[in-house]
Order: structure tokens, then sequence, then C-alpha cells
């Protein structure tokens, strides 16, 4: 009888009972996908011998039932891109099958969720890193995609991994971005013209910001004002714009290592999110 | 490419992918051991390849910190006891193994633990169910072994099995109990010999309301009230006796089908359990 004290040992014991790495690579998403969700899947396909997509519109992440309601579901379309990109199983289940009786197990992961989408979206990050291991535990991937352009959602399902020692690697996939720089979202098709036309504001904002970062600002304040300036139009409503620790997602008081600036605004009733990493 | 829709057929499919069943066994325990680990253990060892017993006082799911502090932990005793049960693998981290940083991520179950211990243990249950995830993540076992003596923490872990996914099958095993019937816990061993004989009055009760439940009665707060006055010393402080529904630990206002009983009592400074299933 062995007696281990470290999970890396008590792992590696594990593992050798396991014959075989399984090397499933997994991208959960909620479908209507586009080029971003196309690099996390060709990322999977190349590191990866399997690679399952769950397209799943989760409504427990979803703090507006209108949101839910008008999410795209064009599932003909994305199950054909899935096998374009050479997805091996797509995995598409009904709310019933993924909620077959009232959920009342929910992971909640807490400080990291606290400001930007944490603070704007009441409940969205209990639903998201809930149906996440709900999906992982159905999955048991070896490593799962997550894009960059929800920033905070990856730092979230980071934390969640390493405090319940999940032993999947997380892969962060960067932000995939039309001509203009616009972040790619399954959202942006619901934008009139004239909203599309001014979309890239967001990402211009996050650039200056960024600029201002690269030239030797220090102060998060005057950085941010700055930025939002460039959001100053009656047609966009922002809702925050802050430059926070990677880590953890919390304000910073002076620019002193690497941070991610964040913005999220509506134009009209669609809302974007983006961010950046400076510093 | 195949697109799935159903978890079993999702797990099917990968399991096809996975070569070896590893038919691991798990017992989750915070030492101080006795023939109620040992029955489960005992049970391990007959159903799996490999027994992982888990051997960890979690400081997070004790409400009191001088309870956490009086917890017995002969270690080199209970190592001897799982060899001579065949144990294969004893798991004993540190707190610094299992929270190496400030734990941010916390499963919680709802419904299940409003009641009894949930009641009276504000955060237990948040407690155990972030160890056992924590734990099950850790092992991977394919069954994990948990007393009915803690009927209400096998209900919590079903929920939480059920409601996250999880791939593993939960064994509740029987209570062992001493002649005079009292639930072997580790916590016995702080009793006084005048507390100890005292102590077979908690199962006295619970078997005075099953006797009542199989002579006809089905009117729960009645037979609760006769319970009672079999416990009704000035050496015993009960917290609760309660007739709940097995699965959710709900009170039943009548008594219709299974129902368990459930009592928890301080014996001078020593708080016990105890529970039968009835009905």
């Amino acid at each position: 009888m062995q007696i281990l004290r470290s999970i890396r040992e008590l792992r590696q014991q594990l593992s050798s009972i396991d014959a075989l790495r399984r090397g499933v690579g997994f991208v959960p998403t909620m479908g209507a996908l586009h080029a971003g969700h196309g690099r996390l899947m060709e990322t999977s396909v190349r590191e990866t011998d399997s690679t399952v997509v769950s397209i799943f519109v989760n409504p427990s992440q979803f703090n507006d039932p209108g949101d839910f309601a008008r999410y795209p579901r064009p599932f003909d379309t994305d199950a054909a891109f899935c096998e374009s990109l050479g997805a091996s199983i797509v995995f598409a289940p009904s709310e019933q099958e993924m909620y077959p009786e009232p959920q009342q197990t929910f992971v909640d992961v807490a400080r990291v969720t606290e400001r930007l989408e944490g603070a704007f979206r009441p409940g969205h990050f209990r639903g998201v890193a809930t149906v996440v291991m709900k999906l992982f535990q159905i999955v048991q991937p070896d490593r799962a995609y997550f894009g960059e352009k929800d920033a905070q959602q990856l730092a979230v399902i980071r934390r969640m991994v390493a405090d319940l020692n999940l032993p999947i690697e997380i892969v962060g996939v960067a932000t995939v971005r039309d001509p203009d720089g616009l972040a790619l979202s399954s959202r942006n098709q619901r934008l009139t013209p004239a909203q599309r036309a001014l979309a890239p504001l967001l990402y211009q904002a996050l650039q200056l910001a960024a600029s201002r970062i690269a030239q030797g600002s220090r102060d998060p304040q005057s950085i941010e004002q700055e930025a939002l300036s460039v959001l100053a139009h009656p047609e966009i409503r922002v809702e925050y714009l802050e430059i926070v620790d990677p880590a953890f997602m919390q304000p910073v008081d002076r620019i002193e290592g690497p941070v991610r600036i964040a913005v999220a605004a509506f134009l009209g009733s669609t809302r974007l999110i983006d961010n950046v990493l400076a510093g």
C-alpha cells in the first residue's frame, strides 16, 4: 500500500492504472459559430486526437430573458462548420437533457466575478461556471478551449479549474476580429448597419488605452477617461470601461504589470464586450 | 463526424476512446477510522480493482473551530487499518496541498441542505460539497462510498453528482453500531463514561419512531414528540429530531412512503447524530 500526500503523485499513480491518454479536446459554445469559434476548433483539432464541440444555448447564464430568446440558433450551418474544421463530435443536448430536474447544485466563483460582467449581469457567472462544470464532467476532456474575447469568463474558468482540481488544461485563444477591429461575436449580426459602423469604436478605445500604457502612463483613471471619450456618441451606452489585473479582474490603483482593459457597451439593444491585454 | 444529443450516448462514445475501465473505488474520510469506515473500505475493496482512502480533516466543513481543533488525528493507526483491509492508496494531503491558495470556488447544493445539519451547521455542507468535489476530481473514482450515518451528507453528494453529471456511482453503506445501538462515530471517543451510557438513547428514540410508523402512525409531529420524550434527560440537549423525505430531506406533512428519521443532540460538548430509514 502506498501513502501519498501530493495531488501530483496521486494523479501519476492513478494514470498508471489508466492505460491510454485520451487526448480529447473540448470547445464549449452556444452555437451561432463564427471565425472566433473556428479558431478554437482549429487549435483543438491541431492539439488533440478528438475534438468535441458542444452547442447549447444555456438559459441559466442569461440574466436577460429577451437576450436568450433572441440568441441565434442556426444549427445546420453550425454543424457543417464543425464538420469542415475536423471536429469529431458535436454535442447538442436539449434543455431537458442538460437539466432533467430543477438544478439545485451551483458552482460559485468569488472575487474574479465581482467586477465587469459579474457586476452588470447578476447570476451570469454562476450559470456559466455551473454549465461548464456539467459539460466538463460529461465530456471529460484533457484540454478545453475558450476565447480571450470573454476574458473574465476565461479567468473564472481558470479559477474554477484550479480551485476544484479539475484535471483539464484550459487554453485561451486570441480574439478574432473583423478587418476594422470589431471582435467577432454571435451578437454582431443583430447590429443595424449604422450600429455596425460605430461598433469598431470599442476596439479603438481599448487600443488608445493600451497605447497610453505603452507610452508610460500608469494612472488607470486618466487612461479610462481618455478611452471613454472615444465612445462618447449618442448611440453608444457604455456600461464599463475598466483596467483590471488579469488574474482576479480587480481594478488596479496603478499600472505596474500586465493589465486587462475591458469594455462593455450597448449599441441600441445589442450589448457588446471586448478587451485587450496591455502593460 | 457524429452529432449526439444525449449524455449517455456521448459518454459511450468517449469511453470507446478510453481503452480500459479503471475500477477505482474511493472512500473519503477525515481519519479517526472505526468499523464504520472499515465497512466502507471492505465494500470498496470487494467491488473495485483499487481502493483509494483519503484522510483529510477538512477545515472548511467545521462551523465550530473548537470541534476542528479537537478532532482526533491518529494517523499511524488509521494507515495500518487501511492496510489491513486491503486499501491500495491512502491519500493524506496537507491543508497546503488541498488549499494552496485561498479557495474562491464553492459548490452549493440548495434545498437538500436547508434542514437538519444544514440548519444547525451554517456553511458545513458548502465545505463538504466543495472538498468532496475537489477529491473526486483528484481521485477520479468510478465509485465512491459514503456511510448512511451521515444521511443528509449522502443525499447532498447524490444531488451534487446528479446535478453536475459526475460520472461516479455513489454507494451508500449501512451504519455500523455498537451492540447497544450507538452508531459508530469518531466523536464517540470524546464521551465521558456517563455520557457514553446515555448515548444509545438516540438510537432508541429513532427506533421508537420507526416502530410507530411500522404500526401505522402517519402523523410526523406526534411521532416526533413521543421520540423526543425518550431523550428528555438533563445531560442531553437535542438540536433536532425530524422526519423528512429521504431524497430532499424536507419535513413531510404525512407519512406516505419511506422517510428518514434524523436526530442530533449534544451530550456535554460532544454532538452526535444518527438516523434510520422507515416506512
